[in-house]
């Protein structure tokens, strides 16, 4: 076993082997001139007003079918940016690395970092690396914080009103099934494929085609039934939706009756969920369908008192769609 | 044992717990307008050009002499920005916490951070919370990420001149030593105390007070070493600097002797280094000697090829301060 090929705590010091690590690898796969002056902190410029946003990544298994923390963890960030109207430009971006990890693993992970980057055209701008001795952490964890100049004004959860329909731009619950399955080492007969991927391109498409939004939201931990409580709690509204109009794939819907997890329960990593005026209904589907084919329009919202939504079945019955609780999947994403 | 005093996983769900915890805890101390609108990412305004950088803390202890994770991740990223000449005006916060921590740790390093941010008059605009399984990480770990605008340009490693003096902010080696010993269970007579610090209100008043700054920049992992060797790289240059003026208190002089350590390459987390051209190095110390009287002028700045600091003893002998290199102390930040 050749030490060269694993991180050791003097990667983390500060010194001589810490800077070699940042040029040799974050360097090698990040670069640009605003990374590359290697100040204390990264200078940047905006014309209009700026979102913000952070998330730490501690999936486990690092590697799943579609994608690892590096995907997830510029995917996620830029998704936060983009359900803002937000562009993402500017990058932070924190390892937090288990003594011992292979480098060939962390430099896979960075990889994919640069290419799920490239996708939005944004830039990692600054950057942080601690190596923590054996089992003080979990092989590998990831911050990223994102800046954006914001495109489209006061898209938020306060501006949903009674008549807007609610859409999902895609089938839903797959990084959640994804990450389920691996973790039950489940041997399916066809794995199933998280969703992770960037979603500025489909948000600067609704923005160039006038689509109206009232709100979006990915649907990450806590999945679609904790964004729609979350809107129904801040815009004071409720909502009806056509249980069979959500689309589901077959796989994690089986997934999902044998566990017992509810697919509106489980986390998505490249689905968003969106709030338009009715008028606008078709042409954000239009736009939405360019990229999945599955994209739905789910529901429509109403004034209301109870401020929860509502679940109507083929067959006429109905039931509230509860704020998830309790253990659901640690370490989704 | 009441459970209801515990971070459970649930807590970083996504669902009810989560929120609970955010509302409860995150919200009471860190509330502000921009944070509690609650949305997928903040909005900012700036009007000139703006400063970024993240730092992720993984101390161990969580609390020690003079601090705590909380004080340590609010102060790390302001003074980041600080030495850029930005003011520090929003963070984001990120915690991974372990399954299993008591409610009422977290709660203390939250009202740490809190206490923190209002020396600076930063705010937290946006956060994060994971918790993992336990085991997965060693209690608590947390990402802060700053921005703020910059209010003095070109203060960096490249401005950096031949005839430039160099100055330290305080005595050197305080947190290293605070840490080393906490991580030892050394019964000290008198224990050494973190030097923990926000650095803004030092950096407001040199900026105030029109002193010419070529370069500043905190002496954090690889201490004093570690910024004097990369500054010498980046701007080509290099350094005579008098040993004997390099203040370190007896107690942190007692531990390096007793650990076989240097002052010098031990971290500091409210200590900085300034390059100041000469003429204005008697304004520069009588300003920082307004907040520690320790602060000292160290060396001088030469052209040359060597690119290297040379520390000058009082009995007339010459030895480089090397890079710090190997396993320093880890998981002190």
């Amino acid at each position: 076993m050749n030490n060269q090929n694993f991180i050791q705590l003097s990667h983390g010091g500060g010194g001589l082997e810490t800077n070699q690590l940042i040029q040799h690898l974050f360097f090698r796969y990040f670069g640009n001139d605003i990374l590359n002056r290697n100040e204390d902190a990264a200078t940047l410029s905006f014309q209009g007003p700026v979102a913000m946003t952070t998330d730490s990544f501690t999936v486990s298994p690092l590697f799943f079918t579609g994608g690892n923390i590096g995907t997830l963890a510029v995917a996620g960030t830029c998704n936060d940016l983009a359900m803002v109207g937000a562009k993402p430009q500017y990058l932070s971006c924190s390892f937090m690395i288990e003594e011992g990890m292979a480098l060939s693993e962390l430099e896979s992970v960075v990889a994919s970092m640069s290419d799920t980057m490239n996708q939005t055209g944004s830039l990692i701008v600054c950057g942080d690396t601690k190596v923590v001795p054996k089992g003080a952490v979990d092989k590998l964890f990831i911050n990223t914080t994102g800046v954006g100049e914001i495109l489209r004004e006061n898209i938020s959860a306060h501006q949903i009103k009674p008549g807007d329909v609610i859409l999902v731009s895609r089938d839903i619950g797959r990084h959640g099934a994804c990450i389920l399955a691996a973790r039950e080492s489940l041997r399916l007969e066809q794995p199933i494929e998280s969703d992770c991927a960037v979603l500025w391109p489909v948000v600067e498409e609704l923005l160039k085609q006038q689509v109206e939004l009232h709100a979006m939201r990915d649907a990450t931990r806590g999945g679609l039934a904790a964004v729609l409580n979350e809107w129904c709690q801040t815009s004071g509204i409720q909502m009806a939706l056509e249980e069979s109009a959500i689309p589901v794939d077959d796989s994690v819907r089986g997934l999902c009756e044998l566990f017992g997890f509810e697919p509106y329960d489980l986390a998505n990593e490249g689905s968003f969920v969106l709030a338009v005026p009715e008028r606008h209904a078709q042409k954000a589907l239009d736009v939405l369908q360019q990229f999945h084919s599955e994209a739905a329009l789910i529901g429509q919202v109403s004034a209301g008192t109870t401020n929860r939504p509502v679940l109507h079945s083929p067959w006429g019955s109905r039931r509230y769609l509860d704020f998830p609780a309790g253990e659901l999947l640690p370490r989704i994403c």
